[in-house]
């Protein structure tokens, strides 16, 4: 049986998926626009394969990239601009921002209909009740290859290990509002093996490379690797691959979780130009 | 041992530090708009309750009764009013509203800055990131009982059981921002006995009259009531007060988390006229 989920394959026929519905808007695309801050290398990467997504499904990309000495009032203005601008449909900007700049009041200043990452607190409290139109990308993703595997969520025991703002956290309400039993451990958990054995679903979002061991799940648990890690040189998640063994579905790292973010990225992108247009979402 | 929380005493404590606060700003006095439409009989008992916490603490208190037929127009040009006068820190609309009033949109009307009941995405969204001013008021009332009676919350298996908008899913974030290894569990959780055995605190928020039995928990558990039901006419919480036996502490009903609700409400008041106000919270 071939049990590993194969995200790259998914993450196709997503953007498949959203390609054919940009080709109905006949001639109308949305746009997104994306502000990168200075020269971080891995930042101007992402953005690259944010482009090259964009340019497939048929999204318009406008790049701001602006020098590491810009001042905070600056690009809030910048922001204010994109926020006015009716042809502008996404904003994303690309963290992590220089340090004399206080990331959260970038992130607040963008109007939450054109937050496309799905970090301002607006759309976390409509994701905590259940009335998001847009999710953060990297857990939504998560939910998504689930869905994609015929995963019946429903009444499961899901655990999530790591409670970051933008994937631990938005993950355990997303399992929750799918009528998993979700649990939320971190580093203050005193008894984490206990709750991996019991999990049926285990996400795990630390950042510690091959963190989760086989001994430590049970036969047939599902397992999602959100984790991204370099173990000598090479890529690894947070959970170790020989889990596979017992495991009746997992993702891979590379290959998992990883092509799902940019793919959820491009469906927001979509539905913000629905909502903006007041269309059906 | 007393292992019964007194609700009723620290939510008086709690009060006279507001009070006390509150005469500290030499004759100013926060000022809390109350909404209420209709006649509903409990709506009427619970806001007569609001003014008297608001006069015994010295918040003002301006209390509006609109017709059973206002016009959900007329209801949002009321809240414009409130949000735009400088003179009005909070604002409180009393649920439930009738029917042919969309209750979501009048709560996202409502200024975040002056949303008192903290149940406004961006209040929720700022709980989830723990940045939150103004958190709802039951489930900050919970927090505030362990608190008060000296619970290490760090490390401790959480066990939420209910996940409203208003309790269980703002409790389950404000247990994790306290670094609990939060579940939440619902109706659609299959081995409910299974967590509620090995839980260290558990809250009850569902509405079904003693609910939980002694034989659910462990010794030495700690329970947080927050049910509020009539069983053959007595006033009772979601856990059988039998569990008074095994647990190490206990909130009854009445007079545990109860008269908290609007101590904290009474809180958010002042905090949001020291937001308003630029000062220190």
């Amino acid at each position: 049986m071939n049990n590993i989920i194969n995200g790259t394959e998914i993450a196709k026929i997503i953007k498949d998926e959203i390609k054919k519905n940009i080709e109905d808007l006949q001639g109308k695309k949305p746009c997104l626009a994306v502000v990168i801050v200075g020269d971080d290398y891995a930042s101007h990467v992402y953005v690259k394969n944010k482009n090259k997504a964009c340019e497939y499904v048929g999204i318009k990309s406008d790049t701001y990239f602006l020098d590491t000495n810009i001042t905070e009032q600056d690009l809030l203005t910048l922001i204010e601009k994109l926020n006015n601008d009716d042809n502008v449909n996404g904003i994303l900007v690309q963290l992590p921002l220089p340090n004399h700049i206080n990331e959260k009041n970038i992130l607040l200043k963008i109007n939450p209909l054109k937050d496309v990452d799905g970090f301002h607190p607006y759309n976390i409290g409509m994701l905590s009740t259940n009335n998001s139109m847009l999710k953060s990308c990297t857990p939504a993703g998560c939910i998504e290859l689930l869905k994609r595997y015929n995963v019946d969520i429903k009444g499961k025991n899901a655990l999530v290990i790591g409670r970051s703002n933008i994937v631990g956290k938005p993950l355990s309400m997303m399992l929750l509002n799918e009528d998993a039993t979700v649990t939320t451990a971190h580093t203050k958990t005193k008894n984490l093996e206990y709750l991996t054995k019991q999990a049926d679903i285990i996400i795990v979002a630390i950042g510690v490379a091959n963190f989760l061991k086989p001994h430590m799940i049970k036969e047939g648990a599902i397992l999602i690797d959100v984790g991204m890690n370099r173990d000598n040189d090479k890529l690894c998640g947070d959970i170790d691959f020989s889990c596979s063994q017992k495991a009746s579905l997992i993702t891979p790292v590379p290959g998992g979780v990883g092509p799902m973010t940019i793919t959820m990225l491009m469906k927001n992108c979509l539905i913000a130009y629905k909502i903006q247009n007041n269309m059906n979402v």
